[in-house]
């Protein structure tokens, strides 16, 4: 494959070049590898290593990247609103190991499957997650379908922000006729032929990007009486283009979540409340980290630098950050506040008549179980006792 | 919405009939309802609610599924080999209340959520099942992701032989200039476009109908050193038209599955295994029901017959049915020989160097949970004393 070197439009000052980073892959499918090259405490190029050859039409996707989703953020000082106690200096990269005694199994991209200890560590975490979630005052707990349907992301303009991460369901057109004719032509290509689309046309439903949209629209149109806290354990659902890898980035994952709904001083409580028990339960299990102020990664149009800011300025949301190698951390979950924005998306209304406050927060747990085993390694002898004792 | 009354080419006897309710929703999309008329023992009409007016189409499309796909059958007597020792006359319809309770919660079609007692419920189910599978010699459990490549499914010739079942799932084509064009309609529209497939370009991956495919893809082109168990809990995805209804008939459900690879001799031992220990657990969870020889549903086409005739003549498929009312039963799983079909398929080799023998069961836990408390109520006081003292 051909290796190209693009030189940028404009520069990039490297405060911003992780920003670059994660859009890159979202630029052109065509783009398989890249590395980026600074001069004077700025990014100047990228090499590229291209599946096509239209390089051109790539550096031009990039400039656009550039202009219209780096150089519009405006970089803040992190805010941290917690540190780890446990300091850390030795990690393991365990998946080269758990992979050659297939105690992980590589299905697909973004996608793994895991034997044990692997899914007695991820259920002992989930159900410490769980506990913290009932001990919010009338919390219940659902297991929702996989399947989301599409008019719950449009109701509050989902696609608009995120279009690079949502996953659509479809099926053949439901019609004898139909089926017969895609049985005709996929006997004759032995494979689901490149229109298998012409054959289908519903697109009613998609897989969840996250968990909390199943609890927004399963109380769609309510009354709340008073605080309501739900907590829901399933499979979310995002395209991670090129940047899965192992299980720090899956496509195909697993939340714990917890919703909250009720009055402005509900949510931040409920949320208050979460963040304190986590960050108690992190230190208990000897986990090196810390917790920062984040932001969603929308997609770049006019509004986005100022959503990015007043979600960082209002502190809506926080991300427990979690250190897997020397120099990376990774966010295993995060702790958000929407204001009313769901309650009027969805028409809830709160105590006082008017639309519901809401907050959620929602933990990776195949994240989490991956910062878990850098840190502790993969033999449960190591890991605290108490994993050790529950698992063993 | 239009009613018509469709009159039938040729007449299908009443022995068939259940062969025709089953595949009538799939005729064509635009049947909202149906029901069917007798004369003299055989079915000789249809009373169509359609949401077109084509009704002449329709009436086509029907006669041609009479043709090809009932008529085509030979209907054998039913063969059992277990009859539950439990007889039950009263049977609990506990959807209505469990809904009003919000104990489950419809999302979409044949989508439905569940809190407690139900998680309890299924998740013992599923460890009593769980516990059948660890009890075969060398057995290893499995978590899976959800999506599975289509590429699987087209080693086997899947997309033939079930068009009517399968989800597949896609994406935005992965490029900024897709992305802004589709934010920008989407904009426009305030709702996912119509012609959405022209924005995606993917077809790599779709929904599990059944789990056990993750396994033969796990091993895809491995050689086994002796007999191999996997089991796994996971979603699979069935398209149910319109057959849908309360937890019996999910597009989206729970699988607890047991694959089983070896000798034909292993494979047929660890079913037969699984067969017995599964009906003393019905019969220690007090269930009414039986367990017949069946079959696939095969969607037509000249060698149907044929492969249904075989497949029950061989007895490769059993199903454990238990009664949900007092003129219907439902199965809640399947226990399969594979022969050497998948072996090949996914060139496995067994211990004599030739493609592995397989079988598998899959126990939908949704319906056994449906079947359960159809007999039992949703009370959990009045559940057999062992179910409640463990989920208490």
């Amino acid at each position: 494959m051909p290796t190209v070197h693009v030189r940028l439009s404009q520069r990039v000052p490297e405060t911003l070049a992780p920003e670059l980073m994660k859009r890159l892959f979202f630029a052109a499918s065509s783009i398989e590898e890249f590395q980026l090259f600074t001069e004077d405490g700025s990014v100047v190029g990228v090499e590229l290593t291209l599946n096509s050859a239209d390089s051109a039409g790539v550096a031009e996707k990039i400039d656009r990247v550039v202009a219209e989703q780096v150089l519009t953020q405006r970089p803040l000082a992190p805010r941290s609103v917690w540190e780890s106690p446990v300091v850390r200096s030795e990690f393991t990269d365990a998946f080269p190991e758990l992979l050659a005694q297939d105690t992980v199994v590589v299905s697909g991209e973004g996608q793994v499957g895991f034997a044990e200890p692997l899914i007695s560590l991820f259920g002992y975490l989930d159900r410490r997650l769980r506990a913290i979630a009932l001990s919010l005052e009338g919390a219940r707990e659902y297991q929702y379908p996989t399947l989301l349907p599409t008019s719950v992301l449009d109701r509050f303009g989902y696609f608009g922000s995120f279009p690079q991460f949502p996953m659509f369901v479809t099926r053949l057109h439901n019609d004898i006729d139909v089926y017969a004719d895609f049985v005709e032509r996929y006997r004759e290509e032995q494979r689901v032929p490149d229109d298998l689309f012409a054959h289908c046309s519903n697109t009613d439903y998609c897989l969840p990007p996250t968990m909390c949209y199943h609890s927004f629209h399963q109380y769609q149109g309510r009354e709340l009486a008073g605080g309501s806290v739900i907590t829901a354990r399933g499979k979310s659902f995002r395209y991670e283009s090129r940047y899965h890898t192992s299980l720090e980035r899956l496509w195909d994952f697993t939340i714990r979540e917890i919703v909250f709904m009720g009055t402005p001083e509900f949510a931040a409580e409920c949320r208050n409340s979460v963040m304190r028990q986590t960050f108690a339960l992190m230190e208990e299990l000897e986990l090196a980290g810390g917790c920062e102020v984040a932001n969603d990664h929308f997609f770049a149009n006019a509004d986005t630098a100022g959503k990015i800011l007043s979600q960082r300025m209002m502190e809506l949301k926080f991300e427990p950050l979690l250190p897997v190698a020397a120099d990376r951390s990774i966010a295993v979950g995060s702790f958000n506040l929407h204001g009313h924005f769901f309650g009027e998306s969805f028409d809830i209304k709160g105590p006082d008549g008017g639309p519901v406050a809401s907050g959620c927060v929602g933990f990776g747990l195949e994240r989490l179980g991956h910062a878990f085993l850098s840190q502790h390694g993969s033999d449960p002898a190591r890991w605290p006792t108490a994993v050790a004792q529950e698992i063993g």
